[in-house]
């Protein structure tokens, strides 16, 4: 069994002068090391809930594996902290490239954009327009996963990530780590044949560059935050045809890229 | 000259029914690529300001160099995007441990702890205890790094952090990556010979176990912040000797770890 998700811990707290010897419930951090065909390959922390979907998840998002089917075994030792995958294509990844940054002159735009190599391979691009979504709706979801997010509240040290269509929360997962969350998902649905066509995302947090190339790897349509979102980011959504919207809370929001799949 | 670090932008802006076409401020994110001795050696998206400080505190913290007097030049490229460093002490850095899992016991202790190879080398135990502060020091201090935190509140898209002593902020510096803004501080002290010793960090983010191990490389003996830490990092606290202050806010405070430091 891995660590519980979070834990209670002794504190002291301070409040009008007065200290107080109390418990406080903490969230827990998990290092994992992914080993590829016996090779180190990368150590993250996380959450100790679905590593077995996050480690598919990355594996997916970094171009390593396609589909679920690539990978031939896959074994969590949760007391070391080790996942041991083996692969079905060895030799196909080529390591070399695996974290180059890669630059490019985007869709002969003279703008340049910024991608890793494993991102140039797996990013998608959106030319479809079938999500569609009123402001409601985004109000709606972003509610149904902030109420999904107990442990958030109880210890204000995660981030949480839904995937959702029209109708509401598909899956939604929790981590210390931003881009784990979104890795969980991706794992889940890959794992179960779920089509992440015309599927919108919601997330806690920030809407970095490397949130937004996550999110495009999976292939949304639509990324929906409560918080702000970068230039950068901005940019690549505008390149890879991604809506995103921000600083959705006390039922105002903004719309920054795409705007046509956001309707009244 | 780099980017600015916010722009401002069109956007859609929805409240009480109503669509309003106006602009907003986004923050910028800028990747630099770090080419040590004529190697890329590591990519990371950054606010576009004090990057050669990043870069020195980065390469601080990664164990590359012990001191400023290790590199021998340092070229930034803004246009492009590159940082190119020649050290004084080629091939000593050995490359194949930069990432590698480094899974030991503390202390004779029987619970492990987690780090990398890299962090094994350069994390700092804080023995002595001779910073104290009073809790409404922490307060003071929290409030002088929020004050000093305009681009956060205009865009609601960065990190703070500040070096501080018990009479007040030293040298503060934001960044829309966590680890970023810590390792602008280490750069700038490492360059102008600033002492790290006695002093306290704030920071607006969570105290993850990757900050926890920033700070304990910078060597600090007090971490302050506005958020939540996670348990790993208390760990780490604890055998590091740093004391851990958190959820400073509203006039109340938790502190975690090592609390004799904090003192009515």
């Amino acid at each position: 069994m891995f660590q519980p998700v979070q834990v209670s811990r002794p504190i002291i707290h301070y409040e009008n002068n007065r200290i107080e010897y109390t418990e406080d419930t903490i969230v827990t951090e998990y290092p994992i090391t992914i080993v590829l065909d016996q090779q180190e390959f990368a150590t993250m922390v996380c959450t100790p809930e679905y590593v077995e979907d996050l480690v598919i998840g990355f594996l997916a998002s970094e171009g390593v594996i396609q589909n679920f089917n690539d990978i031939k075994e896959i074994r969590i030792v949760e007391t070391a902290g080790y996942a041991y995958v083996e692969t079905n294509n060895k030799n196909k990844f080529n390591e070399m490239f695996h974290s180059k940054r890669y630059v490019t002159s985007c869709c002969g735009k003279s703008r340049q954009s910024f991608y890793f190599y494993s991102d140039a391979k797996t990013v998608k691009t959106q030319s479809s327009k079938n999500v569609k979504l009123s402001y409601e709706d985004c109000f709606r979801l972003m509610d149904s996963m902030q109420q999904s997010a107990r442990t958030f509240k109880d210890t204000g040290g995660v981030h949480y990530a839904a995937l959702c269509d029209k109708n509401g929360i598909i899956v939604a997962r929790m981590d210390i780590g931003r881009h784990n969350a979104l890795d969980k998902i991706y794992g889940y649905c890959l794992r179960n044949g779920i089509s992440l066509n015309e599927k919108v995302i919601v997330f806690s947090g920030r809407i970095s560059s490397e949130i937004l190339l996550k999110a495009a790897k999976i292939g949304c349509e639509i990324v929906l935050s409560k918080s702000a979102p970068t230039e950068l980011a901005l940019k690549l959504a505008e390149e890879l045809g991604i809506t995103t919207v921000g600083f959705i809370r006390n039922g105002t929001l903004n719309v920054y890229t795409n705007p046509e799949r956001i309707q009244i």
